[in-house]
């Protein structure tokens, strides 16, 4: 079993991450998340709000539709720059991008034999979708990317709020891509859930390259501050020819994943691309000026994030699974355990602290086997603390509190836990 | 100007709802949120996840992808039965739902003379879309409702978790449907979140019936909890012609909004028909029987709420427009406010409350003219509670706190303002 297959194991196993539609033999590309899934990635999608919203007073939030009149892509280039170029095997019909020299020579190593390509053809990568009642049904598209939601609102939050440049936009929500080669777990998904920034800056390229600079450190700060190793994270910086069609810059922040380092998030210097594409101008409400702000874009993939921090988060000791994610992200906080089942008093007294904590935070309980295997049980999952109301517990009021990572034990009284946790959390929205 | 005009207008002004792709003409039937309707939406979102999810322990949750491989929908019975009939106008070629009479008869009035309708066709609600890199490319489709993806991921849950009938998934998530009317603002979308519960019960009617009757109850209360007037509300039980293919018994919640009574919650009894459909069955595991459970749905639209919510808490009075949305709904919980902008002490102290109190809710900072417009421009937006920073505050460290509804005013200490919001908003998660 390798790392990439231990993780998918304990995934499904645990609830974090069921293939699609797995009993009709899926559907490539598409990933459902299971009951502590949806907390992992509900818990990163909050932290990202949190520090790219409500932290900040020159930012505000965005959700726009998925579909989007077609002109929008036509505008932002992406009909007939969102592509791909493939090439075809003539002998099993299979597709492959010309641009990875790596997948045409594993397909030839795979054939044993000289492989003959079709001539390279451009793909689109948005996904076409129909609508209306009548034949025959227009065609629109699902988002590439969530961005463009942004730009055609530009002007409709610029009128309702009290934003002026320099201010950012944040948004999270679906983009669909009709991937070629859809792998490495959630990694490239052909639905997937992004998170963005875009902040509109003067057009000025010292200005706009200080900004760039400050959100590539800002970028990376929050992922370290979540608890990421320092050593698996890196910055990248996209030669001219990768870069995409918007981007006059483009920096990517990767994390070495068993498969190799991976692009998480990107940092690109937009310009005045898609604003200008959209015909959209910017008057400054003190000068009167009239002009098309650049965009610095902050773009993370909420499906990436959540595979990262599982991978990151994933320690296998001598005797345990443990993941090591930070407490906020952790979909449970805290589990309480009855030493045992049969005494009457001690799971009534667990069953008020359980009770106590279940108003504050995502707590489970667990009165079955032995303490030590209920450990295990939380370690694998993340819970960084699990309380166990003992004999003790019963005249002093005071649990045991046992640390995930220390896997050390330190009694604290009821009527103080509520604070422990909290204070350990740190307060968020 | 009609109500609905005023919220519209209102929705657009103040950056909850935009149309969506407006700078392109629009796209009929998608919605884009603005920067306060993204808060608003997500705090209905959280509080129906507090209640559904971390409140109870027979509910986990669930996040399915929208793209579903297509047997799914085969199975489930969409395919045949997610339809609408239509007919076409054989003059302007329009079409038109036949078992709308009304819609019928108005197109009639418009056209002022007899209208020639073709026959009715059976139309199909599904959203079409083309995955993959070959042609013909595969036809799938955007989830027409959540609800499938509990049940393929059934035996993952029941494998993963600790859960056994009685139990519940709750999840949140997109759908789409090929609506031939959009319409009513947000009301009628062709993109649309659904916030649904799939309550598994053994088969067994009465017990059935019961769990039916406890989560109508519950879900009514939910609404009334929140503030939503009680007159205005309503349960209507469907007529069996009216009724969704897989559902045994289905009543509506209905709020009487400006355009008539409408359906915005659904609590349908799908005894056995998706389960079965899916060839899934359930072993207890105390007994070993093996059984396909029923199943009891809570079923709400979140655009639906949130425009509901909007309407209900819309009040015109003599000399302000209020929108009494419940503190917890509220997008902004506090707004603070320096008496006057040119008095550095003032505005210090102003600017430490703000900071004191943005670590732990969503404050907006107001400085600009009067206190009393001040006061408009958020009663507009539904913030609870306006602190002004004044004179007095520097000598005896308490701030006037404006109630929206009441519009009274007290004074209360800076140390104590945290706790005083806290306290009114109620603890959540």
């Amino acid at each position: 079993m390798t790392l990439m297959d231990n993780i998918g194991s304990l995934a499904k196993r645990r609830g974090f991450i069921y293939p699609g539609s797995e009993i009709y033999g899926g559907i490539a590309g598409f990933w459902d998340y299971g009951p502590l899934g949806v907390e992992l990635k509900n818990n990163i999608k909050r932290a990202w709000w949190q520090t790219m919203v409500y932290e900040r007073e020159d930012v505000v939030g965005l959700d726009a539709a998925i579909v989007m009149n077609p002109e929008v892509w036509e505008a932002s280039g992406h009909m007939s720059s969102f592509t791909d170029p493939l090439v075809e095997c003539k002998a099993c019909h299979k597709r492959f991008r010309s641009d990875k020299p790596e997948l045409l020579a594993a397909h030839e190593k795979e054939h044993k034999e000289k492989v003959e390509w079709t001539e390279s053809k451009i793909f689109n990568l948005l996904t076409e979708v129909l609508l209306g009642v009548t034949e025959p049904k227009m065609t629109a598209y699902l988002r590439g990317e969530i961005t463009q939601g942004v730009f055609v609102n530009f002007r409709n939050v610029v009128d309702s709020t009290r934003v002026k440049v320099p201010f950012g936009v944040a948004q999270i929500g679906k983009a669909f891509r009709n991937e070629i080669t859809p792998g490495n777990l959630t990694f490239r998904s052909r639905e997937f859930e992004q998170m963005e920034l875009e902040y509109f800056v003067r057009p000025d390229e010292k200005n706009a390259s200080e900004v760039f600079e400050y959100w590539k450190q800002a970028r990376m700060a929050w992922y370290l501050t979540l608890g990421m190793h320092k050593t698996k994270l890196r910055f990248r910086e996209h030669r001219p020819e990768e870069r995409a069609h918007y981007a006059k810059k483009a920096w990517d922040i990767e994390y070495e994943a068993p498969f190799g380092w991976s692009e998480f998030e990107g940092i690109h210097h937009r310009g005045d691309w898609d604003l200008s594409r959209h015909k959209l101008v910017y008057t400054d409400p003190e000068t009167n000026e009239g002009y098309t702000p650049w965009v610095i874009e902050t773009s993370g993939g909420v499906d990436r994030a959540t595979l990262f921090f599982l991978i990151d988060a994933y320690v296998q000791e001598e005797k345990r699974i443990v993941l090591k994610l930070h407490s906020r992200l952790a979909p449970v906080k805290a589990a309480v355990f009855p030493l045992v089942s049969n005494k009457p008093d001690i799971v009534k007294k667990a069953r008020e602290v359980y009770t106590l904590l279940k108003k504050h935070f995502v707590v489970a309980w667990d009165d079955r086997g032995n303490i030590g295997k209920r450990y295990l049980s939380q370690d694998e999952i993340g819970t960084p603390w699990c309380l166990t109301i003992d004999y003790d517990t019963l005249g002093s009021d005071t649990v045991t509190v046992r640390d995930r990572d220390t896997m050390s034990q330190t009694r604290i009284n009821i009527s103080q836990l509520q604070t422990y946790i909290q204070e350990k959390l740190g307060g968020t929205i």
